[in-house]
């Protein structure tokens, strides 16, 4: 198709999609006589991937970037792709605080020991949560282990959703697309079904009281 | 306290409380004779509320100073104010992209249906949600009921657990204040264990394939 029609159905300007060409998050075109160059399914597919990591994602162009640049390493084992893609998405979110206290380390590692997760020691998701749970108790309200351990559940849950949505996939570079889509549109999806849910569970609690 | 010590209390700069007192963020401290000025433990707290704010909830200092002030706004009713400060918190985080589409809307209406969950229209996560089953859509991967539903009952578990560390304050600002800090970096704790649990179900699938 021509970048007129890639435009259109990608509800992307085509100034847009020259910009993202330039910057090597799009491959070029194939140039095809003249001023015509053709772009294809591939193009329109990694253009949507693109806006869901800018628009939603909130990344900066130089995230979406390294992560393209680890989806198309050729070879890859998924969970290399998917480890080094959910580090890239992640580090934005690493709120801007001293490193997590030993503490908070060890009552992170205590929370996985009792939901039964192993291997979590280089997993960027530890220091995070490390890092929220110095953050309470520097506000002063120190979070309960029974609190850390319903957020584990509910964690739980997501991966099994989020892994189960990827796995009826057919082909892994489909497989590894939607895990860097979802780990970026989950974490919104989790934040706005959150909202509502506290509100709901405000309600009830102020009824039956 | 003098300034110095809340300074060192609150492992803030006096040049940044001096800023955050300028910027109105925090209550002047009480002039007493010469060039001393005293600061309470209201003080204290109000410094580690912001800091928490600023840091992990990467709060603009303008949001920040729009959450404190309802916070401080006298007799109104705790359901209000974590409402209103709901939706300062929330707003950086709904997807730049177009409204959303009605279609994504009667979703998540269905979602809360199922779920039990009632008078969910005002809610800014109605509309942060149906963002985001847009924007899945629109990167071609469309969101199952099933996969919905499965978040909703993650977000559930999030709230029994926010609402319930909130119960057992005893007083009402500290309630709000707990609401406030804890839809902040509780969004980040959920981030960060879902990582934790997407590495843990990824490699238990690959062992049992």
């Amino acid at each position: 198709m021509l970048i007129t029609e890639l435009a259109e159905r990608s509800a992307t300007p085509a100034a847009t999609i020259k910009y993202y060409v330039r910057e090597g998050l799009l491959p070029a075109g194939e140039r095809v006589g003249g001023n015509r160059t053709l772009y294809g399914e591939e193009h329109e597919r990694r253009l949507r991937l693109i806006r869901a990591m800018l628009e939603v994602g909130k990344l900066s162009i130089a995230s979406v970037k390294s992560i393209l640049a680890v989806l198309d390493e050729p070879g890859a084992p998924i969970a290399h792709t998917f480890d080094v893609a959910q580090q890239a998405l992640s580090r934005s979110a690493v709120p801007d605080v001293a490193d997590p206290t030993p503490e908070a380390l060890a009552r992170v590692d205590a929370v996985a020991a009792r939901a039964g997760w192993a291997d979590c020691d280089d997993n960027i998701g530890r220091e995070i949560a490390a890092r929220v749970i110095d953050a309470f108790a520097g506000a002063g309200y120190p979070l309960p282990d029974d609190y850390l351990d319903r957020y584990a559940a509910a964690a739980r849950i997501h991966a099994e959703a989020d892994l189960g949505a990827v796995a009826v996939l057919p082909d892994p570079s489909r497989m590894t697309e939607l895990m860097v889509i979802g780990t970026v549109l989950g974490d919104t999806l989790s934040l706005g079904l959150r909202r509502m849910a506290q509100a709901v569970v405000t309600e009830e609690r102020r009824r039956s009281s």
